[in-house]
């Protein structure tokens, strides 16, 4: 299996190198698509802007006589004159969009080895994510049969092999797809046929399907998302345990004169100033840019740059332990994010095992900071903790403390905690002074919860009054609490 | 009065430009502090990276015979080396840090005339936020008679004159203060003594300083936020119409090694990657720039690139009419503004005075976007709306519509709205499909007002089942209202 070793954590994200026959790169990272045909920034400037490895297509290079010939004598890595490591596809996505291709997957994976590929794809079955449950566990079988036979003709040692994950949206087929790759073992999981789901915002489902594959592969493994290029999902989908992402957008948004940022796309004709400082935008102004001659080739720079710029953001960001934050930012760009976002909470709880356990502080971002691993560790944590005598839980500072056994503070949205973990990760996180319905919400859910947990104990909580909310009365109406009404003021 | 013309607007924030004798300048804008004795970047580089205008201080320059000299004999644009508009401070600040400075409000006035600023500042009391009302009170009682001196002294059609708006953290007295400098006749209003605010991590104070200061103006008078520089509090104070920023914070933090970004600031000590597409950022690694000999110059000019970015990407949304949009998502920087931005939907009846009745899609992006504008808009519209008859209102496309005399759609946060209205502004907002406890608060609230408006008619509310709320029950109960539950699956 390949070398890949993880350096750091957050949440499911992580900072890991993959070692290939030409070299490390460090992931998370984004891989160019290089179009063997034409190209709009050419292989070799691709490490200016940050590019540690590419992507191309063995498929079009085997079709064509001119680019087979020489990638046969003198190597892919000649034929594009770049020296770093490289990914092939398969001719995969042909398939997909034409039905058929004029390859076979021995073939194509004898001659991604012969070329000296990378990193190199066996020829699986992209299947679109509205098909029927029995045509997506037929193709997904097709695929696994394929992935075997690849694996049984690349030598360990030389090319690394790509095992692709597909299911369309079906979660249980894409996790059983994962696990038995994972069983055959491969070096890189692309997840794949993801695309239409972009296309079409459906980040939430997108959202089921990376989990699903997810958890059905060792958390060690590589995993790329195949055709997610857009930086605006970066965040989100490194969180969730995304590694290797690849950009044809650059070039194809370019060509629709689309000028790309984390926050979202313009059309180029729209812009009125550039909301960048990368080479390209300090060069023009919008009008300048609009007005081009090479328009299409600054806009794929300038969309090469973007997109570098908010992986070393995301990069950053697991460093400093605060990528969720970043997510919940990031997933403000568009409604459909926001639902990718609400969605990725329903899986606090696997995330909550990947996440470190201590980080940079917490910050509070809207209701969905409510449902962050460490608030749903916390409430695990509270069968663990053991409360006697009287108890005072108090949302501000009194001069009471020293007439109760044990004093706990109150913080939404994690509840109530003992008072020597006030200064720790990560209570001492934080947080508005008014908070969410949500946030209120599962405070107080882990407040009834310790009570009942500890019904020996008897409690005082000295409540504020933003912290109003229907559960109070729940706490109220408790045989052994007190619920000190706010002072008024 | 200066000529200040509004060209666009997005909430209260507007793109306008202000005629100086130096030149016209686009707002809003950031202006670079100029430091008479020490250049980290040379005013006339500035231009390069975005800047229209800068600020430098009179005091200084007064206080120095070698500066005060060239000044008055050739002028402030020589002495600076800069040919385009430029503001001067007067001495206040020191005022503020010495508790007192060498120089009369009738000396700086006629100083900065002498030496030919664009825009003079008298010398007002910047007041502490902590002060007691009656310390505001009378400093502020100082600082309208200086200004009205200093107007007495500045003949118009040259110098522009600032009236810097006084009155701690007293809404009520910010709100009097700009009244009265308004009944004189300023051609710029800065808001002073905001500073402490920001460092003190008080956005939501800050939002209400800017509020209400700006409620005692003349809408269409031009505003500087006095003091604000960092790049994540654009977007917010934008939004409450303020025009013009000054950054002393670019040369500032670069001395204590600090990073700015949109998103808050790093310490470069504890940068692994730079999230920046920035001249200085293109061309070092991390570690290259911590151990580059003039760091302090590269975070500088790294500092100024992404102030100017910022700039730019909060008028690019102005002219897109999405600003309200990137203050919701500039706002998830740090929970205190977060709190900003919930203390900001307080003011959307004054906002709503202010904002564009159609602009670019609305995006919903939390449970702060439930009280924007636009909603409470259609909620005060709801009483100009006259219905009888058979009501549907639908949560989601159904055969039944021609079972009733008027179909209404239900979109949280709006409520209920008539089915012609689907593809306008703000209906065909992109939203959630799971809204936040709020927005379905509001858009209850929305309905029930509507049952009461209209009580002839009948209503059958087709609901659905991520639409559940406590409120419901209070429309379900009333007498002409038929709540259908919602499809179970």
């Amino acid at each position: 299996m390949s070398q890949f070793d993880i350096t750091h954590k957050d949440a499911a994200g992580r900072i890991g190198k993959l070692t290939t026959p030409h070299g490390v790169v460090e992931t998370p990272t984004v891989m160019p698509v290089i179009n063997p045909n034409i190209q709009t920034i050419k292989p070799s400037e691709m490490k200016e802007f940050g590019a540690e490895i590419l992507i191309t297509n063995s498929y079009i290079i085997y079709r064509k006589d001119e680019l087979r010939e020489k990638a046969l004598k003198d190597g892919l890595h000649a034929l594009l004159d770049y020296d770093g490591p490289i990914m092939t596809d398969s001719g995969s996505f042909q398939l997909s969009v034409y039905g058929e291709v004029e390859v076979t997957n021995e073939e194509i994976i004898d001659f991604q080895q012969r070329i000296g590929t990378d990193i190199g794809v066996p020829l699986d079955i992209p299947t679109h994510p509205d098909v029927t449950y029995e045509k997506a566990k037929e193709d997904m079988d097709i695929t696994i049969e394929r992935l075997k036979e690849a694996r049984g003709l690349v030598k360990e040692g030389g090319m690394l092999l790509a095992g692709p994950v597909q299911g369309a949206t079906y979660k249980d087929l894409r996790e059983e797809c994962a696990r038995e790759l994972s069983d055959v073992g491969f070096d890189v999981y692309p997840f794949g046929a993801v695309v239409p789901l972009m296309e079409s915002y459906r980040y939430a489902d997108l959202v089921d399907v990376i989990a699903s594959a997810k958890k059905g592969l060792d958390p060690v493994a590589p995993v790329h998302l195949f055709g997610a290029g857009h930086p605006m999902m970066f965040a989100l989908a490194v969180a969730l345990g995304c590694d290797l992402f690849d950009s044809a957008a650059y070039a194809l948004y370019a060509k629709d004169r689309r000028y790309i940022t984390a926050r979202g796309t313009y059309h180029v004709d729209k812009l009125k100033h550039l909301p960048c400082s990368c080479p390209v935008c300090m060069a023009h102004t919008a009008e300048e840019l609009k007005k081009a001659h090479n328009c299409t080739e600054l806009l794929a720079r300038h969309n090469l740059y973007v997109t570098f710029e908010e992986m070393r953001e995301v990069k950053q960001s697991i460093w400093e332990g605060n990528l969720l934050e970043l997510v919940e930012q990031r997933c403000r760009s568009h409604p459909r994010m926001l639902e990718a976002l609400k969605q990725m909470t329903n899986y606090s709880s696997w995330l909550e095992e990947c996440d470190p356990s201590s980080k940079s502080t917490f910050f509070y971002c809207g209701p969905e900071s409510a449902k962050r691993p460490e608030v749903l560790r916390f409430n695990k944590q509270l069968e663990r903790l053991t409360i006697k005598g009287s108890v005072l839980i108090r949302a501000y500072p009194t001069k009471k403390d020293k007439e109760y056994d044990t004093v706990m503070m109150f913080k939404p949205p994690f509840g109530s905690y003992p008072q020597d973990l006030a200064e720790v990760y990560p209570f001492n996180a934080e947080v508005v002074r008014t908070p969410d319905y949500e946030a209120l919400e599962i405070a107080y859910k882990n407040t009834i919860k310790l009570v009942e947990m500890n019904p020996e104990a008897t409690y005082t909580f000295f409540m504020k009054e933003s912290f109003e909310h229907p559960l109070v009365e729940k706490l109220d109406v408790m045989d052994n609490v007190t619920v000190v009404p706010p002072k008024s003021n």
